[in-house]
């Protein structure tokens, strides 16, 4: 009960584990919750946390191991016969965890995985579920609900949720059906509860009810229930028939999975970092952008060698190099990061594509003019340099009216093409802007200094 | 019913509205959800959604104003009198999205409102939830919620509930209190039906209950919530009395608020950017970070011109600037969005901070190793200049090290001091890293030309 997840006691825990002491280890981690002892057992190593998972029962087993981390959890799933596998963690899991664990099996295991399943209903359901795409609502969904038929009184439900409670572990809310299975409405646990035994269903149901089919994305199942607020949604398929429920915590791994990858995408890291992680994870997350940036960079070279003489002529030129370079990446990046954060935040957008167009030429055209007239007047009073005055300020002010546009139209254009547009958001973009940059600085520059 | 947010729509609901079309808008608005009322309500201008809003009844006007925008929300209560706001919504909200409504008046408004509520409990509860900081579980938690005694019958709590339920939109759980209200545990709906109506509360209620103290910072509550797949969490003040609870919808919102913050963040964005947003306001949120840029990228040419002789000597020297500045960037950015995703996740990490220091020291040094000997061969086989090939190789090194390590540690210290560790990911540290690696990168590239 009272074991804290602190560095002395996962030490101690990790001593008592390294003498073998299984009852002390046993009374530790009894009282915890799955959560918590899934959280210690990504802090242990394989051997260690084997050592614990043979101690633990039934659905705490199977819950812990739908906890854990994926990766540890394969490493661990790779040592386990498969009959094991199915009897001590598939039978006890929700349909839903249980088809994401067998999916991350291998092939050849998958199947023998599910030959071992003993409940052929589930083994079942686990087998529909594995049709969908893994992104889908039919992918997400758990076969698991709760449901009644609307021909029902409020009794006969009574007598028949009681049955149907035991797989489910929040009920939420109950699903009604027609008696082709297809889904009517839904019941509220309050409703149910507020009205007299020999009550319809048929009169008490409310039709309105949010669901969505099969094949939509997670992220429209995820805006729906936000926006309306819903703790579970009804999946249904092309002929509206009920095939499962999704509920409020998915969507909260949605949310957050969505987050962190277009954070990722826009600080340059490849996939997942935590703060466990080995240094080979951590360096295998960072190498690909940067290595991005520094081909980014030798192009740079190469674009500044080939206007060596001009250089050489006009050294004062290179002083505004990383200026210019700057103000074009950080005005990509934000243009580039708005639209991503307006696509995935999934608002209607009802602004016209001119509209849209016009305010982001305006936009730039404003921006551009501030920092123009301001690195104008730095130069003209700081240097006296007129020509390196008018280059630089010229430049900045036509390097930010195309990084702001790239920065627009780039991830619009990935988004149509289905690609992540939160791609354009990465060292990418600042590369090409950089370099982009540069050739106009430099042309600008030379035409200025009269030596084009 | 069938109403659908699209642009032709909306256009043809404004028709209606500017030839004052009362019935038709009203039919048209009337089977919508609050939730898609607002939708539209925010692509309106304020008399066209005054029009709308003076159509809706009771608790539908009062959903609405909750979820509209919040500048537009602002906006339109500014022009309506107290007793007209206090009637007309707060009467009807629940007390926690009444209690930050009120929170968003002036000071003076905010009286006259709460004096004009005729509920005196509606009231009560609001200036309660005002005491408690906005960020905090008490600041979150509503007050309506359904409690039954532990020394209660199944069947009291049956009667006991249909008088509370009216208030509370979705029950979710039953708080168990004994008689000095202190929260003793939860009851189960799914027990409440299934066991027989003589039972005693004490019998059938779970002790194991996850609470949080008003004092609890939201991101904290968002963890636990999260961690443990809660629908609603009850926040207890400090003896453990029952004070309100918290439920899943605010955990996504401030689970998406977070993200999004730290998104904007390293996006040099300040504050929400929306797709109906004003060009001012999409202004106001990217000026102050490039103004920071301009001022590095004037920092940065001050410091070149520090080194005029030797770049006008060693024009090559300039080259590779534009490497030097991206790489930095790209890795002071990459190690601060690592800390500061890491401390945003409230993983509990039991690395040692000597055992930290040791990774990032290492994957420091693999990182600049790795990308020193890339840009060595580049400049070997491409200039085979042997003094440009070691500066810049040399000084790529040093870059990446010190760019690593201020990444790393800056967002921590700012966490230390309460500041959010996400500024450090902003154009701030990149500008920073830029300038340190321009001055590391000329005073190499002297030593190797031998002009220092």
């Amino acid at each position: 009960m009272s074991f804290a997840i602190t560095k002395e006691n996962i030490d101690q825990l990790r001593n008592l584990v390294s003498e073998n002491k299984t009852e002390e280890v046993a009374a530790l981690v009894k009282d915890l919750h799955p959560a918590d002892i899934a959280e210690i057992m990504d802090d242990l190593n394989t051997d260690e946390a084997k050592f614990i998972y043979l101690l633990l029962e039934g659905e705490i087993a199977s819950d812990v191991l739908v906890e854990i981390d994926e990766d540890a959890r394969k490493r661990f799933l790779k040592v386990l016969p498969p009959e094991f596998i199915a009897s001590k963690f598939i039978e006890f899991m929700d349909s839903d965890d249980a088809a994401d664990i067998v999916a991350e099996l291998d092939e050849e295991v998958q199947k023998e995985v599910l030959n071992e399943i003993e409940d052929i209903e589930q083994a079942g359901d686990i087998v529909d579920l594995l049709e969908y795409d893994e992104d889908s609502a039919g992918g997400i969904m758990a076969k698991e609900l709760v449901t009644v038929n609307e021909n029902w009184t409020v009794a006969t439900c009574l007598k028949e949720i009681s049955k149907q409670a035991e797989e489910v572990d929040e009920i939420f809310y109950i699903y009604v059906i027609d008696n082709d299975e297809k889904l009517k409405g839904l019941l509220s646990l309050k409703k149910l509860i507020l009205n007299p035994t020999n009550t319809q269903i048929s009169n008490i149901y409310d039709p309105e009810i949010k669901m969505v089919n099969t094949d939509a994305r997670q992220e429209e199942v995820a805006e729906i229930m936000d926006k309306y607020d819903l703790v579970a949604i009804p999946v249904v398929d092309d002929i509206g028939r009920l095939k499962g429920r999704i509920t409020f915590d998915d969507v909260i791994d949605i949310v957050r999975e969505e987050a962190e990858k277009d954070y990722q995408m826009v600080s340059g890291i490849t996939g997942d970092v935590e703060p466990g992680d080995k240094i080979w994870e951590v360096m295998r997350a960072r190498i690909p952008w940067l290595f991005i940036g520094l081909l980014g960079g030798i192009l740079g070279a190469v674009v500044l060698g080939s206007h060596e003489e001009s250089l050489a002529k006009v050294t004062e030129l290179a002083f505004f190099i990383p200026l210019i370079a700057a103000m074009a990446g950080n005005v990509g990046v934000q243009s580039s990061s708005i639209v991503v954060q307006s696509i995935a935040s999934g608002v209607k957008d009802i602004e016209t594509p001119s509209r849209k167009l016009f305010k982001e030429v305006s936009i730039a055209l404003l921006t551009a003019s501030i920092f123009a007239v301001l690195i104008f007047l730095y130069n003209y009073i700081a240097s006296g340099n007129m020509a390196l005055t008018y280059s630089v300020a010229l430049s900045l002010f036509i390097v930010i009216i195309f990084a702001s546009l790239f920065g627009t139209v780039i991830p619009l254009i990935l988004n149509r093409f289905k690609i992540d547009p939160a791609l354009a958001t990465g060292p990418f973009i600042t590369t090409m802007n950089d370099i982009l940059g540069l050739m106009i600085y430099l042309l600008i520059g030379k035409m200025f200094f009269g030596i084009l």
